[in-house]
Formats: structure tokens, sequence, C-alpha cells
């Protein structure tokens, strides 16, 4: 098996912001608020809404039906929010899915997918066509089981995972508001978009929905609109026997407007004043709790839980049909629903091309701006951005690796437009400030340093969202490397959807010392080595850790975690850039003829050990070569030829070092090597102590040597 | 680098319960709710109090100040709700600190550990003596940089992460207010204690705060009291930064009772008027938000972000010590303060000694009840409980083994007094629910079947409490094997920990079909077995599953994941319940002196494709051998004979088959032979389809076999 890069969604081409530039001027409001933003689309006669409400409804029902798998029961609740907020609210272009300007829209309640793919097939867009309905939860289709960015165009993130939608929501809004306040004038509002997202009971009832709404309501973010799917049934039962709490109230401690559409399933009129109340109001995000009846229509299941997550059975689909009047075949959209939709297509072309325009005037006004602007659009990255990394020789002072770290987080701030990010509540330790910008804050979103608190999950799953509203947006976020056990959800849904984070994770290991075992990683190396289209990059010294950027910053379509040290480590003869590049490489060998006696593999603060371990065993005679393995993936990704010139089969004398656990390095030390780790938890003392006590040391390395 | 089983606390000895039962009758109130229940001690006068917390201060101070490391600030804020705490309202016995019904404290703020040493060694227990406080930090010591309850008596989970304590707390209130309904009778309350915990800041930004919070508000637990050390700063700097939200309000529409000290700095008569009002609350828990000052009486660095993380500075310590008129040397304890504090050896023994003497009448009284209590006061499991647990032939139809764990479960909630637990919301998914006990709620919280909602990081941590709460208390929880990643951490503590919980994981694979790659694992097997002190069980059939949960209950210091199918499998030929204890055993062989030409090795679901491949090669005339794999530490744990017995050196025609990441088997297969599993995402299909699509079928073993 091997591990496939995920495709992109079919965004723009790299190159569509630049020619759209070259368009010729087309007229429209070249500045300023243009007077659709605000406004909502004029509401169809609510028959014709009914009817589509219902053919969004069936075509749920149906395709459940078929796959005889799926969840009917969100789908048949939210289909008049659906209908209204698609029709007559959200500003899009389903010719092109990938449109800078578009409002976006998530569904956190991820298993209600096929409320999504009906509204994307009523929209128009070609990612969604019958077919694709009725191939729902099939081998290949691009109507999956939960939402996937990167099956289906016209689906932002990825979700399923319960509270991530609602926290990619906030990254999303984030994003918003950040552009908005930094390329924005007086006379041009070139980025105006707002974020929704529906979320149910389960999606609440995760901390991270939380950590993410505490975060949302801090920072303001008034373009961010949520409904609450309040429909009282989770998958055991009612959501009495767990979950009573007062949800309004809890958002409004957390610093939301709040409202509550008391009918969700006829009140049409009460879902479209909440969505206009809930834009006007600039400062604070909102939350719309919408209560719907799950499974609505269905007479015998609805408001239970058996028709959340299962075909309704034939005879409850008649049943059904019988109950809503609705005798069409299977998959059918009736005529005048079809015809209704259809505006959306010529609609959404004129938003886009009024944009466009606007955007070929801002231009010639702010060349600047618009540069950067278009490098976050397009995510091309500047010439020769590579050239800020700082470089450092052998001589260059010990200093640790989240240090150096740090150094070009700064380069690359510097040069790259769309470089942001920040630390759960640990950027002094973490060393992730960049020291030209200040806070992002309510108040001055344009800067961009985001304080995520004590959020690790919420901080993952936001990052997600801004890597994935533009293509030049490259977040980092940080913690210490054994908290990646808090947002691992986050970081495998980035490797999932192909959201190019950057995940800072420094204290790497024991060698962060009294904080102790709850403090130390010895599992998380390999427990994210294991998981697929992910870089796990730990670097040895300043040279590696330039190297494991520039790596992290060109994977834009998988992340990346840089495990760094706490502690000084020196810079060492032999490391590259260039090797770090192929993921494993020789720093140093005193042998002839790709045979050395020995082959010592270390990685991150342990090459150091190997390094002089090396040298010992070379003063007696040894031939030794010594191998960093700054990237196990990257390595594996190289010729059969390149493995085999740093790996030599026949040399089966192989040692490696490395402050974690030894499981899975059987993989390049083989059964006559030897692994040397930590197969058991940590311990709080000081850090030199337990590497002594735990046998990671030059004298370990060489006793080890010698008798192999 | 061996595995060391974590040290079990010195609580009773299994054997204390039932000989404290021997003892004399001693005098006292046989039963009904003591006096002392709810009873304040009397304070000391003011001028004792003030010493006594500067005591604490600089017990703080000096230990951090000679380890140079630690976290001065917390300890310096909260040491006069410490004092008060403590010295007037715990019910504790110093030379036993694992008396049963003594009341839980935990310092879910765990860096601020020095304030709990502090007070463990003022109250008398023996596990703290003042050169453990010198000896803060330090290799090998009992006062380690975060409060371990396996390294420390007294300590009652190990905190540090943050939020998790706060989450143990609610679970150690389940537990109390569990037992107290199961085995307290109109004329005997035999189970009455609080559970009390400090959080910080950090604790509340935590997304698992609010998911147990959340819970313990729906559970009325009202006999936990939280205290939310209210300093107003976080690492990095103010929390105006990141969390300006109304906790109270939020804890307000939790369900909790709230109460707010504005001094807590000074104000003992308010804290101690907090404490008493929150025990008057019945119904639901308290949170008491007492705002501090950060690092109190540092003249230059209180209510900074520098006195929470680092050593004062031996200046900075001198004028603390100016500040506070406190002219003593390091680690000094005046006179009056520890002869204050020596009542508490009496008065515990005391406390201890009427307990005893009710249950010796409760015993007789209530002989059955009193012998489950004891079971689970003592640990000790019912003669023959494993008797209980359901057999298999290889006639018995075909089923998922989660359905067999269902069975497994409810078989062992017959015989095993203490056995509990429940899932995040998927309990009719996960096949969790004990069919002869309802739901424990706020007003039946005597049953057994635990709601735990969307929740499942709050999950994994309220079931290490149940397991640390007494020894007989066998929590399991449950969700799908992918959201294992929602609960990473409380996972890691249980193993760092010794908490026996059993994590029952459902939908192991992509063999849960059409949901698709956000809910199919594949690298959670390898990512869970890189960690220390945790068994990853994979049964295969009815007899493994048996065998697993056999295993789970025994092992009581270390934790078990059960990786269960979704799909059905069938009892196969050669499986075996004392294979399984072995982690690894031949389940069929036709080959002879130990050299079969090809071994299958294969876990779970995939077992039965690796005999049906053999089946087939056999037919063909190959000697085969195939092995079962279940759990890879328990196989490593065996003689190296044992392990040669199956897997023999020589025979390096080795196949793996298991639906998860090849990372790892090379430790098995080693480099001749051959993994086959998956190395990249799975797929929204059903899931025979992606079994056949990614190449997990006999046909591809038997290819692979002729081809090695």
């Amino acid at each position: 098996m091997t591990t496939p890069t995920p495709a992109r969604i079919p965004t723009s081409p790299a190159s569509t912001a630049a020619a759209l530039f070259r368009r010729p001027f087309v007229a429209g409001r070249p500045g300023g608020r243009p007077a659709t933003a605000l406004r909502a689309r004029p509401a169809a006669a609510t028959e014709l809404v009914e009817r589509s409400v219902n053919t969004i409804r069936f075509l749920a029902v149906d395709a459940v039906e078929k796959a005889n798998s799926g969840h009917p029961g969100l789908p048949m609740g939210c289909a008049p929010l659906g209908h209204v907020l698609f029709d007559e609210f959200l500003r899009f272009n389903p010719t092109n899915p990938g449109w800078f300007d578009r409002d976006r829209f998530v569904l956190s309640a991820g298993h209600g997918c096929m409320l999504h793919y009906a509204l994307l097939h009523l929209a128009g867009y070609k990612g969604v066509t019958m077919d694709d309905l009725k191939a729902f939860r099939q081998w290949g289709s691009r109507t999956p089981g939960h939402p996937e960015n990167f099956e289906t165009a016209g689906v932002e993130v990825t979700t399923g995972p319960l509270g991530q939608g609602f926290a990619n929501s906030v990254g999303l809004a984030l994003a918003e508001k950040h552009l908005a306040a930094r390329f924005n004038k007086p006379d041009f509002t070139i980025v105006d978009h707002y974020t929704y997202v529906i979320l149910g009971d389960g999606c609440q009832m995760e901390g991270v929905a939380n950590e993410a709404a505490s975060l949302a309501g801090h920072w303001g973010l008034g373009k961010l609109i949520a409904f609450y799917d309040d429909n009282h049934i989770s998958i055991d039962g009612s959501t009495d026997i767990a979950f009573t709490e007062d949800v309004l109230a809890r958002y409004e401690a957390l610093g939301w407007h709040t409202i509550w559409v008391k009918n969700g399933n006829t009140g049409y009129d009460d879902i479209r004043a909440a969505i206009k109340e809930a834009k006007e109001v600039k400062d604070k995000p909102t939350l719309i709790k919408v209560t719907t009846i799950i499974g609505y229509g269905s007479p015998n299941k609805a408001s239970t839980h058996s028709v959340h997550g299962s075909a309704l059975g034939s005879k409850e689909v008649e049943a059904t049909r019988k109950n809503l009047l609705w005798p069409h075949e299977p998959f059918h959209v009736p005529d005048e629903v079809k015809s209704h939709w259809g505006h959306h297509l010529d609609e959404g072309a004129s938003l886009e091309a009024e944009w466009n325009a606007k955007f070929a005037e801002y231009e010639k006004k702010y060349q600047q701006e618009a540069a950067e602007l278009n490098s976050i659009i397009s995510g091309e990255l500047p010439s020769e951005w590579d050239k800020a990394l700082p470089t450092y020789t052998p001589e260059s002072p010990a200093d640790a690796t989240r240090n150096l770290s740090q150094q070009c987080l700064n380069a690359l701030a510097k040069v790259i437009p769309g470089f942001l990010g920040g630390s759960a509540d640990l950027a002094s330790s973490n060393m992730t400030l960049l020291k030209m910008f200040g806070d992002f804050q309510k108040d001055t979103p344009e800067e961009r340093n985001i304080r995520f608190g004590v959020r690790e999950h919420a901080m993952g799953a936001i990052c997600n969202a801004i890597a994935l509203h533009s293509p030049g947006l490259i977040p980092y976020c940080s913690t210490f490397f054994v908290f990646t056990d808090y947002m691992r959800a986050p970081i495998r849904l980035s490797a999932l959807c192909g959201s190019g984070v950057i995940y800072v994770m420094t204290h790497d290991s024991i060698g962060l010392g009294e904080d102790g075992p709850t403090h130390q990683p010895v599992e998380q190396l390999f427990s994210l080595r294991a998981m697929p289209n992910i870089l796990v990059l730990r670097p040895a010294d300043g040279t590696e850790t330039s190297g494991a950027y520039r790596l992290a910053v060109i994977n834009r379509q998988r992340p990346s975690i840089l495990a760094l040290s706490r502690q000084k480590l020196p810079q060492l003869e032999g490391t590259s850039v260039e090797g770090a590049a192929k993921g494993g490489y020789v720093i140093s060998d005193n042998s002839l003829g790709n045979k050395p006696e020995l082959i010592l593999i270390g990685t991150g603060s342990e090459l150091e050990i190997a390094a002089k371990a090396a040298d010992e065993l070379r003063k007696e005679g040894k031939c030794v070569r010594v191998v960093s393995l700054i990237c196990w993936e990257l390595f594996e990704e190289q010729s059969e030829e390149y493995k085999e010139s740093v790996l030599p089969c026949d040399v089966s004398s192989r040692i490696s070092i490395e402050a974690g656990v030894t499981l899975g390095w059987e993989k390049y030390v083989g059964q006559k090597g030897k692994a040397i780790g930590i197969d058991r938890f940590g311990s709080s003392a000081p850090a030199g102590k337990i590497y002594k006590e735990l046998g990671l040391t030059v004298e370990n390395v060489i006793a080890t040597a010698k008798s192999l």
C-alpha cells in the first residue's frame, strides 16, 4: 500500500486569481460594500419553498435508502433551514466553488451530509450530479458518508468527528476577519463574507466546541453565524439522559448573541428573521437555536433516535411520502424547483464578476496589498522565499531547536503574506511569537500572533480551517509535544483533508526534565509516524530546523509535525537542508565503498549522541556511519537506490538512538541491530539525570556497538 | 528498557478491610450520619492561621528555589484556601491515606503541587517528609513535578495535563454518589464523603473541563465542590488576551451552584462561609470562584506570569521573606504550626475507627451489602468470577465481537459488584448496555449504566477516577475506536497512573464501511501499542473476546483497549482463552518440529482471512502455521522459549495481515516477510468492497505467500 496525497478540491487553479485580473473590466460597483452583501434574496412563494424543502428531504431519504446506510434524520429536520440559508442568504458561485469571497458553509453535524449534497446539487454545483446522489456512500463516489473537502467541491472542510466542523467555522471566520482587516480600505470592501455552520446536540457536547465558542466570543467574530439544530435526540435517545444544560445561557456567558427559532420545521419567516438579526450583530458571533423535529415527516420514526443513523426502510419511506404528500419516484426534483434554483448559476457568476471587477480596481490603487492578497488567494509563494530561512555553521552557538524554530517563524512571516499562528498559552515556552506583529484580537484582527489560550483541540481545528480558507494562508500552532494527545483528532483531520498546518511541538522528550512523565512524550513520535499523510520532522540542530521549516512550507497538502527540543543542542558537522529534504541522510562516515562496519542512526536531540559515539568508535579504528533520520515519511519516498546508499542492506550492525519508544525501529535497525530508546514513561528529574538513568548516553551507544 | 508496572499507592493492603472487621467494637455512633460529617472543625486563631499559611507559602517557595524549577505562584496564592480546606474541613486519616471514606482532594492545576505536598507534610502524611520536600523534582523522589498517585500517598489521581484533574473529580464524586446510593441504609450512612478540587484558568479553558462540568451538573453531584483559582494569569500573561468569558454564568448554565469569594488572599471567613454554603447545597455541584493573587507576597513578581512556572530567584525570595515578615531559614516550620497540625493524626485515626465500628455494625445487619462493599473497598474479586464469561465452539454462530463483548460485559456485571460503565452516546452501536441495570442518573445513582453523552475526553478522565476511587471499582467506557483520538490524554494517564480502565472500542477498522475515513481507524492500533503500560487486545472471535475481558479484569493496574469489530466474524477453530493470555499463540499448524514453511499472523477480524488462506495453501501441500497475535504487549512478556515456539527464528517466511498501518509489523515479519495492511486512510463504501479494494483478502495473502 502507498500513501497517496489526497486530491485537492477543484478550487480555482493556482493561476486563476492572476488570470482574472486580465479580464476586461465589467461594469459594476467598483468600491465600497456592494448592495447585495447584507441583503437577503427575495424568498420564493411559500408553496414553492415547501416543495423545495420536501425535495431536499426526499433526496436525502432516497439516497440513504438506496445505500441502505446513512443518516436521514438531520436532513429531514434541517431542510427548511437549509433551503432558506442556501437559497436566500448564502453568496456563492456554483461554477467556481473556490471563488475567494464566497460565504463559507460548514455542516459540523457531518453525518447529515445528504442535506449538504442535496443543496449543492440543487444549487448547480457540477461536482454533485444526480448520479453522485445515487452513488451516496459508494466506492469512488463524490458523496461519501461524511463531508470531505477533498472529494466534493463545495464542501469547505472535512467533518464527521463531532465538534470539529464548528471549531473549523471559527477558523474560517477568523481568517475572514483577519484578511478583511488587512486588505479592506475605506473605499474598497474587498474581503466580505460570512461563515455559517450547522451543529447538533452531539457537537454541542464535545469539549472542542466549547473551546472554540469561547474563542469566537473573545475575538468578537461577528460574521460567524451558527445554527444549533436542537432536535432533542442523539444516538442514545433523548438528550434528557445526558445533556440538560442551558445551551443558550452558556453561549451568552461565552460572549455570543443568541436567538431561538422555536419552530424550525415550518417557521420560514422566523428562520429568515433570525439570520437577518444575526447578520446585523457585528461585534459578536451569533448562535441561533433552531428547534426541529429529527426525521420530520416520518410518521413513525420522527423524533426518535431510530431515524438518526439508519435508512427508514421501504415501508416507512412510503408512509413518509404519503404523510408529506410527495407522490414522486425516488430522486425526483420537480421542474419548478429545478427552475427556481437555476438562478443561482447566473447570480453566482455575477457575484464573482462583480468582485473581480472590484478587485481589478483595487489592484490599480493598492498594488502592494493586491499582490499580497493575490498570493494568499492563489497560494503562490513569493519567489526565493526560502532564502529567508536562517543558516548555520558548526561554529554557530548551541541552541534549543525551539529557539531556532522561532528564528524560522519570524523569517517566514516576513516574506510569506499568509503566515500566521500561535500557541496554546505557551508562546514563551514554545518560542512562537512573531516579533514584528501584535496579537490578533477583537480590535486588532490585522495582527498575526494568535493567542489560543489553553485550548489545544480547538487550536488544531481552527488552524485546519485557516489553511483551507485560502491556499496561501499558512497557519502554525504550538504546544508541548506531549499535548498532541489533546489535539489528535484535528491533527488526523489535517492529514486526511490535506490541510498543511505546521505543528510546532516543543519539549519533545524527557529532555524537558523536571515537569515529569505527564509532560514527557515517549510514544508520541511513533503514534504520529503511524498516521498517513503527515510529516513528522525531528531536526537535530539549526540547519535541520531550517530544512524542516522549508519542507513544512512546501507541503501545503499535508501537515507537518515539528518535534523540537527544550534543551540546547550543538550545531552538528554534516547536517544539511538538502539532506533533510530526503528524510534521511549520512552526516558523517569514515568508511569506503558503502560498507561501514556500523551504522548509528539518530534523530533530533539524540543525533548529537550518535555523532559523539561515532567519534569515539572511530578513534578505536572502527568504520562508522552516522545517519540522521529526520523524517521517516520522506525517506520512504526516496528511490531504492538512494535508500540503499544510506542504509545498505548488507550492513546489519545498526544502532538507533532516539528518546522515545523503540517499537517501529525494527524497520531500520533490523533483527540484528539494536534500538536504544525509552520503553517506559519518563520521570521527574533534571534532564541530564534522566538521560543517564535511562541509558541515552554516548557510553551506552559505544557499549551496545561493542556487544553487536 | 522494560516497562515496569507503576507502583500502586500504598492504600490499605488488599486484606485491610476484612481485617478491620475483626477489630473489637469501638464505642461511637453506630449508625446515621455522624455529627462530624457536615461540621467544620474549629478554626485556629487568625494569627496562627496566617503563620500556617505562610509556612505553606515558603515551603513551596523554598522547594522550588532548591530545585531551581517548579511553580511557586499557585501555592503562594492558594495557601489560604489550602489551609482552611485541609485544616478545617477535609476528613482524612494521615496514617492510612487509603481509608475508604476519606474526602477526596484533587489539585487539577497540578503544576502547583508544592501546595499539596506542603499540606500533606503538615497534616502528617508519612509519605511526604521534610526530606521529600527538599528533594522536590529530583530523580527517585516522592515529590515529582506534577502530582502522581503512584508516587505519593495522599495524592488521589495524577494531574498536570490541564483539565484532567477536574474531570477526575467528577468521576470521584460519581463513585461516591453511586456507592452511597447502593450501600447506605436509612439507619446507616456508610458512604459519605466529599470531593474537593482546585482548578485554575488553564483547566477552565480546556474543553474536557466543560464536558465534565456539564455532566456533573446533569448528574447533580451535590458533594462535588470545586475551587476555581481565579488569579487572572496564565503562562502567556493576563487572561484578558484569551479568556474573557463569564465563567460563573457558564457554570450556572451547566446546572451548578456558584459562589464568588472576592478576597481569596486574606478572606479566611469568606472561604469558610463558601465551603459551608457549598456543603449545604445537596442537589448541585458547587463552583467557588476564589479570586487570588498569583505569587502572593512576592513584591516584584506577584500578579505576573513570571511567578507561574519559575523559581523566584534568591533576591526575590529574600524580598518576599521581608514582605511577609518571615525571617526563617528555608524549609522552616514553626513549632506552633507543627503542633497545631499534629491534631490531625489523632483525629484521622478517630474518624477511621468510628467508621470501622460503624461498618462492623453494618456488616452484622446487612451481610450481603457489606460483602459487596468490602469487595469494592479491597479489590478482591469474587472467586471464580471468570467462570461467568461466555464460552463458544467453532459451531457457535458468527457474530461481531462488539456483540460478543456485550455478552461479556453483562456476564461480568452480574458477578463483579464494582463493574460499571457506559458509552459516549453510542451505547446501541458499541453494545455496552448492562441489561439488568438502569441508567446512573441524578435520581437513580445506584444504577450502573453511565450515559456520558458525546464527551469522550471527559469519559476517559471520569473512568480513571472511578478506578482510583476504590480498588474494586472496574469502570469500562466506550466509543468508536477512531475516537480514541478524542480521549488520548486520559488513556495515557490511565497507563501512566495505573488505572485499570477497560476501553471498549468498537468499529475497529475499515470494516465499519460506509461512514468513511473520518470514522475508520487505521493508525490507532499501532499508536496505542506504542504507549507504555497498556494492553491493546484485538480479539478475533467469541473465545478470544472472553479471553480479552478476562485479561482486562485481571489487569487492575494497567488499562486495556479492546478493539472490536462492527462486522460479523466466525468462531474460529483453535482460538483459546489460554492462548489469548499469552498475547500470541498458534491456532493451527500442519507442520512438524516447529518448522513451518510459512507463518501467517493475524489479529482480530483478519485472523479469519489468515486461517482461510492457510486452508487453501495447505490444500496445495504447504506447511503453514497460523498465529493469533491478539496482544503484542503480553506476547513480549513471555519467555524467549515460548516466543520461539510460536515464531521460530529460522522461519523467515512470514506474512502479517491486519486492517491497519503496517509500520511496526517489521518486528514480527522481519525483513524477509511481508506485512499486509493499510498505509493510507480508508474510504466510504460497503465494508466488503473496501477490504477487496485495499487487498485485505484471502487471495492477496495467497499471492503474497507465493511471492515470498
